[in-house]
């Protein structure tokens, strides 16, 4: 059926498939058609250009198509998306067509330019910006209107019609990659140049920022241990360890911006100019011209949505905070009965009833987290944002104020509302091992088992002894469909913050926070590749130059810390008994130090430079370089006259 | 002798002077001839394509000449800068001459077109770009040494052949602005506008700020005064007009980052393109290639500069805060020594010498602030900064410490070690109120007592009774040659920084410092209009986009502002009444109050965005705009494939 190959790519044979489409099951023969037809259309005709190919299956399914694209095409894609690549002369420049022979590796019959995700990228972004021409709906359904501009995809993403797109992955990269990363045990650094090959820079920056996070709390673990050890309840001592913890989590969140900077530099997306933003899909609203692009778009009011946010979510989220306490006051009941319980019939149940409380607890706070997600995202979608970067920071703000009142609360209670050191010690550990112990129930023993079944289908589905690399396309394609979505980093990033958080704000009473926080990440680190590589769909490439709101908020974290720490330190007898005459004198020598820790803190935020000086001069040179062609250009303009 | 217009500029018959450079007497002819060629050349050739006539002065001093350049070079040379302009449809665009015809107000015969002060940056600007191509000195100097791709006018300057450049007043224009600027006494205004248009965004903007801040005083004023005349030890009621007052000092500081958007926008410079910024005059090192631009150029290791600063400056500016601390003792034992003289034989006199010490000190202090001033030049110099931007920020540093601690380090002593509030208000009055008088003094009577001096000079040197805007050309620019030069708009900036610092650190004890700062602003107001207008040369017009790192200062100081203010209340007797039972209870309740309102403050910095929406929409365009013109120029090259 479709054969119709655009004049621009007959001489190109070999069609390498990159990126599958599902459509729904009995679409009609005249949307694929017209689909199909616009995929291949020239660019000229408002098409994109691309190849297209239907996958026939064994069992006679039609619903599945292959999109791919000649080399050519894929060049000049990059330019349009403004990838950056290595110049010969190793500076990192935006790849123009034009300027392909000054590339590092660049040679006309070198497929390998490009990497498999750089490609699938550039296939999802030529495909989303697919656009209604005259189109009044999508052929053969009325319903499924359209206006000229609107992304064909994104419509029939959200009419249903248009089940998944996907990209394909590479079964001999992938078996690489995971060989290197984690097929052995072994001790260094991951492959991250590989992973963002691989799987794009969103990805690699996550597990970048893991691993030099596990690297990071490495000295604050092994200082921990000997404190733990040998000086369980010696508090004077922690105001050193506490201190150092505070200019240590200032020092590692600057670094980690140069280090970061260093990353993306090379990769290219520090230098990537941002795209303009499109409405994301779920978007709504009626027809009015927006006033940025002039074009006519569904156009949402800006009041409506302030009143939807502050008059419905705002009070939603204030309640749910009001339920969160609710439920931990019920918590400190508890622990009330079951401390009366140990102390009427002591026994060794009894005493392991102790730690009840505090583990279901924490439960009944990773399921309220939960649900309380789906309830943000419901709820951030009703507000119908326009761009997907507004619609992220306000579900990450509702996320993260509920998290950590839900995460904190009880500690914050337990140390400045009943001074009970000793349980806010035991509830600490409690509550930090036990979320420990589900996430990585979630994240590791879960995939375990998803991929134990998924060997299992593997086998029966294959009587043959194929090994995963040499399965048909078919095969490959009808498998990875049906594996699970990856949502992307958040859930990630939240549990790493939630964990800093755990760390940085009691570390003066527990120590061992920090061992406990490395050997999670360690695990973590292997959970995540597995949950990658073997559990997922391959995700799409997203460029991206840095961790975003997350440095945000792990800074305000590392903010409160000082706080918590100077006022914990200020409460341990130990430094009570400094000033034997005068608690005043106390409180007022604690405030003064928080303070100029505070200070010290700012200070050094601003004295340490975001980007090393290596990479400020390549930047700097690559800005005079374009202002002097812009120059040029002026007086190449100049002289004419 | 220069005759010699280029070919292009033949058809320009009126040459309207619009800069004056004066040479050192007795400047060799080969070099005069050599400059004014190489200023005439043709930018093909390496030249600055401008006119240039010797002025023929009365006493036959011929080292004066006028620079002018014909109507197209300034066209040419607004599209060289990225002068922003607005068009036919009120939007604001870059300049370019190909799209001059859809700029508002644009006609060829229209020289009103760009202002005179854009055509005197515009000259400036090619003047400073005039680089040396293979001279290796300047011809008849041979102990002035030039690299290729040095600036000539630069190196001009520093050996001394050059004295000065300087744009020339547009009488006419001048009389008019003054007069409606600070000719008659009126409520209203200023004519912000006219001053960008005389004197440029710079000036524009600190009259600008400076006016914003007076209205934004005045509620503060306002509420102040019955708050003094009614309640004068009413300390408890002080605790809402405090809290007011921080909750409005940030308020004030984050509308005045939409307010200076709005201005520049309309302005142009919110959209101008930042150039690359060239070494500053006074930068030298050995001849070597920098890394960023590629070009041979003077080279300075960074490390003997890190080593400068740390090892020389940073001691130098330690001792002088120590230096500043140690006189502040002895004002202290000063004013002892006055008490106890004042109790020991009471008098008139007795009490009018309790005023002494204060005034004394408030005396020393601008000396102090003043001398000091000079040596933070003479360091900052010498540490050999490279570029200006880097030089005024490490000047600026420099200052601001010293500054602020020795204006207000006395007011914390009395404050927090003391514990004295009576005399705290008594030396802030003081302190104020002195730096007040003898800023004014040295700002608007001296000015006046300069501008009744030049009116003497004036009328003997011409007998006729001629009027100032009929003045020969001669003898304006040599009246304005001799005038003082304005060295922009650091003090003025520092005067109001010191000032927002007394109103706003100690409010709570002194309500009225916000009605003297009302007061003070208004003349400083009508004084600097009148420095501007009369006793200074006409600064070269800055294009500028905001008041940089100033908006950072006054935010430290509002930061700083919240902690003393919350001490001060929590030690007011009748806050401290509240509290009768425990003193630590207060304590408590001070520092908990105090990270609420940081906590609020931050986020209220973080909400309030930082442009008006309609200035985010028309930046959006404009983005939006230019990404979609690439993309043509994109597809339009891949077409031709």
């Amino acid at each position: 059926m479709v054969e119709s190959w655009s004049s621009f790519d007959t001489a190109e044979s070999n069609f390498r498939p990159l990126v599958v489409i599902e459509l729904a099951k009995g679409t009609k023969e005249e949307t694929i058609e017209w689909l199909t037809k616009r995929i291949v259309d020239k660019k000229t005709d408002g098409g994109a250009q691309l190849l297209i190919k239907p996958l026939v299956m064994e069992n006679g399914v039609e619903n599945i198509y292959l999109v791919g694209a000649s080399h050519l095409r894929l060049l000049l894609g990059a330019e349009t998306v403004g990838l950056v690549k290595e110049c010969s002369d190793n500076s990192m420049r935006a790849f123009t067509y034009s300027s392909r022979k000054t590339f590092k590796h660049f040679a006309d019959d070198n497929h390998d330019f490009l990497t498999m995700a750089e490609c699938q990228y550039i296939i999802k972004h030529e495909l989303e910006n697919l656009r209604a021409k005259n189109e009044k709906m999508i052929p053969g359904y009325p319903q499924a209107k359209l206006y000229p501009g609107k992304s064909i995809v994104r419509r029939l993403l959200t009419s249903g019609i248009l089940v998944q797109i996907f990209p394909l992955h590479d079964r001999e990269e992938l078996k690489k990659l995971s060989h290197s990363w984690y097929g052995r045990v072994k001790v260094g650094y991951q492959p991250l140049d590989d992973i963002r090959c691989y799987f794009g820079e969103t990805i690699a920056l996550y597990f970048g920022f893991l691993e030099y996070f596990t690297f990071a709390l490495i000295p604050m673990a092994v200082i921990g241990i000997p404190y733990y050890v040998f000086a369980w309840e010696d508090y004077d001592k922690y105001v050193m360890f506490a201190t150092f913890n505070l200019l240590w989590s200032t020092v590692i969140l600057e670094v980690w911006k140069r280090i970061c900077a260093i990353l993306t530099y090379r990769w290219g997306t520090l230098l990537m100019k941002r795209q303009f933003e499109e409405p994301r899909p779920g978007f709504h609203g009626v027809l009015g011209i927006n006033p940025v692009t002039g074009r006519e778009e569904p156009v949402y009011s800006s009041i409506k949505r302030q009143l939807r946010i502050y008059l419905v979510s705002l009070p939603f989220v204030c309640l749910c905070l009001y339920f969160s306490l609710y439920v931990m006051m019920i918590y400190f009941d508890l622990e009330q009965w079951v401390l009366d319980y140990h102390n009427e019939n002591e026994s060794n149940f009894s005493s392991l009833m102790l730690y009840m409380p505090s583990i279901i607890y924490a439960v009944v706070i990773e399921i309220m987290n939960r649900i309380y997600r789906y309830a943000a995202e419901f709820l951030t979608s009703w507000e119908n944002h326009r761009l997907e970067s507004s619609y992220q920071n306000h579900l990450i703000l509702k996320v993260l104020v509920f998290n950590f009142l839900n995460c904190f609360a009880s500690l914050f209670y337990i140390a400045f509302v009943l001074f009970d050191m000793k349980l806010l010690r035991q509830s600490l550990a409690t509550l930090l091992i036990t979320s420990q112990i589900l996430n990585q129930f979630a994240e590791s023993l879960l995939p375990y088992w998803l991929q134990k079944r998924y060997n299992r289908r593997m086998k029966k589905r294959m009587c043959s002894k194929k090994t995963d690399t040499d399965l048909s396309l078919a095969e490959q394609v009808n498998m990875e469909k049906e594996m699970g979505t990856y949502l992307g980093t958040f859930d990630d990033y939240l549990e790493l913050f939630l964990q800093f958080g755990y760390v940085s704000l009691f570390s003066c009473v527990y120590p061992l926070a920090a061992v406990f926080a490395v050997l999670n990440n360690i695990t973590e680190i292997y959970s995540d590749a597995l949950k990658m590589c073997r559990v997922y769909k391959r995700p799409f490439a997203e460029p991206t130059a840095n961790i975003g709101v997350w440095q945000l908020a792990f800074e305000t974290m590392s903010v409160i810390s000082v706080v918590t720490n100077c006022i914990l330190i200020g409460m341990s007898p130990q430094v009570d008994a400094l000033f034997p005459d005068s608690k005043m004198d106390l409180v007022l020598t604690v405030a003064l130090v928080e303070h100029l820790l505070l200070a010290i803190k700012f200070i050094m935020a601003f004295v340490i430079p975001d980007k090393p000086r290596d990479i400020q001069t390549k930047l700097a040179k690559l800005e005079f370089e374009s202002l002097e062609a812009l120059k040029q250009q002026v007086r190449a303009f100049q002289m004419q006259l």
